[in-house]
């Protein structure tokens, strides 16, 4: 399997749908120029983060936003893991990740598993569940480099979710994801670090950009960690997009050099998804 | 639960079996005197780390080692987790960890699960499976404090082990250990942390001093991290004890600040032991 070069595009999302629209083909079209085969958008890219915002902008699927992504990839003949959007469907809103091929075909819909319900005294809480439905999916799709996984933001801190990501056989997991400025310093680069180890494969996550004038600020530092646990590309919290290559044949390295998938003591414990759940 | 104080004893191991057993009793006695209520030891504490030293260096359990152990615990009203040594039993040897009560009592004991057998080309080569043969059982015991759990060196690179152990109730998992001059600057930290932050409980280290004439250079850098996933004591690779407080309401405080434990989709994944390994 080749490398491939991805591309994480943190886009800084306003309050304004047809203009995140507008920049998402823009900055898909540039990563697609300077090389990038997979490209990357953030958690809840066409609409600000917050629960009072997800009713107003959530869609259906298919409809404008996820347009917009099946012909950027298209156009631009790239595979494309769409971020996420407030989805509508009957009257549960999800917050839902959708995947293209470069043909504009969505092979994957990634519903988040687990919502993001937290209350840290002083610092912050949030209740997604206040509006959101949780899915009860796991996502992985295919492409000619590798397996991929996708999960979104919250979802990056549940283990067993990479696990089965990478009992499934994915060499890289994205997490479009927006840490907010309390967990994102202390716990961000850590889970990605993390999973990337306990699983040696590549793990990039992708954030919106911080805006001090919204309500909701992003921690940024989109990032890309290889399956030694290292992170080989980051930024900071402004626009931006990073690109780096993701070699499928050095998860292999990996493996070969500390056989932990190998040395696993499966008569004695295992981590399984339940039957219903498999694709 | 009540605050208790860990102390984590980085010893520097000698060629000399006695002469460790003599170092063990006196820096046990000095935790202790410094308040300890619960105090570890490195891996292989009784004898040089290596495959080589293994069948030498091993005894039958109980024996010299594991009774300088007990009269430690019981001479300073201490909880003492061994660290590990060679063990003997039959034609087979284990790396094995044995805990005792401020009594004296053996309460626990654990035969490493996981092997070591890497090859990093150009840095490391290292099999432990020449020699040692694997445990089969999880390990954990109560405490007036908490439940603890151990875990050997390499077990730590397994997250299952410590998912299994957070799901029996731990607030502490205890890995002597002695990583080396290759994985220890890559992944001594992360892993800790990492068990840390996914089961939101407290993860100390106990390694050997570094010992530069040896065969082997252990990393040193035992630790003690909290269930937010911060280091909050660690030291050099320098002989020395470490001591920190572990509050096992902190545990439950994290946990209700960021409830993954109880957001867990267990209708969708699991984690489980295999019925046989069930204490």
């Amino acid at each position: 399997m080749a490398t491939f070069r991805l591309a994480l595009v943190q886009l800084a999302v306003t309050a304004t749908k047809a203009d995140n629209l507008v920049k998402v083909a823009k900055l898909v079209k540039e990563a697609a120029s300077k090389g990038a085969q997979v490209i990357a958008l953030p958690e809840c890219f066409n609409s600000p983060y917050g629960t009072s915002y997800f009713p107003e902008y959530a869609e259906k699927i298919p409809g404008d936003s996820t347009q917009v992504l099946a012909k950027a990839a298209k156009d631009n003949g790239v595979f494309l893991i769409g971020g996420s959007i407030p989805e509508r469907d009957g009257d549960k809103l999800f917050n839902t990740c959708t995947v293209y091929n470069p043909e504009g075909t969505m092979i994957a819909k990634h519903r988040k598993m687990h919502l993001f319900d937290i209350d840290i005294p002083g610092k912050i809480r949030f209740q997604e569940s206040e509006t959101l439905s949780p899915g009860n999916r796991f996502t992985t799709f295919d492409t000619p480099y590798c397996k991929i996984g996708v999960g979104i933001c919250y979802d990056i801190r549940f283990a067993e979710m990479a696990q089965i990501y990478n009992k499934r056989g994915c060499k890289l997991i994205v997490y479009p994801g927006a840490f907010n400025m309390t967990t994102g310093p202390a716990h961000w680069e850590l889970l990605q670090r993390g999973r990337a180890l306990d699983n040696q494969l590549y793990v990039a996550t992708v954030s919106p950009a911080r805006d001090e004038t919204a309500s909701y600020h992003a921690w940024g530092h989109s990032s890309l960690v290889n399956p030694w646990g290292s992170v080989i590309s980051t930024m900071e919290h402004e626009e931006g997009i990073i690109y780096d290559d993701v070699d499928p044949s050095y998860v292999d390295e990996v493996r070969a050099q500390i056989p932990i998938g190998f040395q696993k003591r499966n008569n004695i414990y295992k981590v399984e998804e339940m039957e219903e759940t498999k694709n």
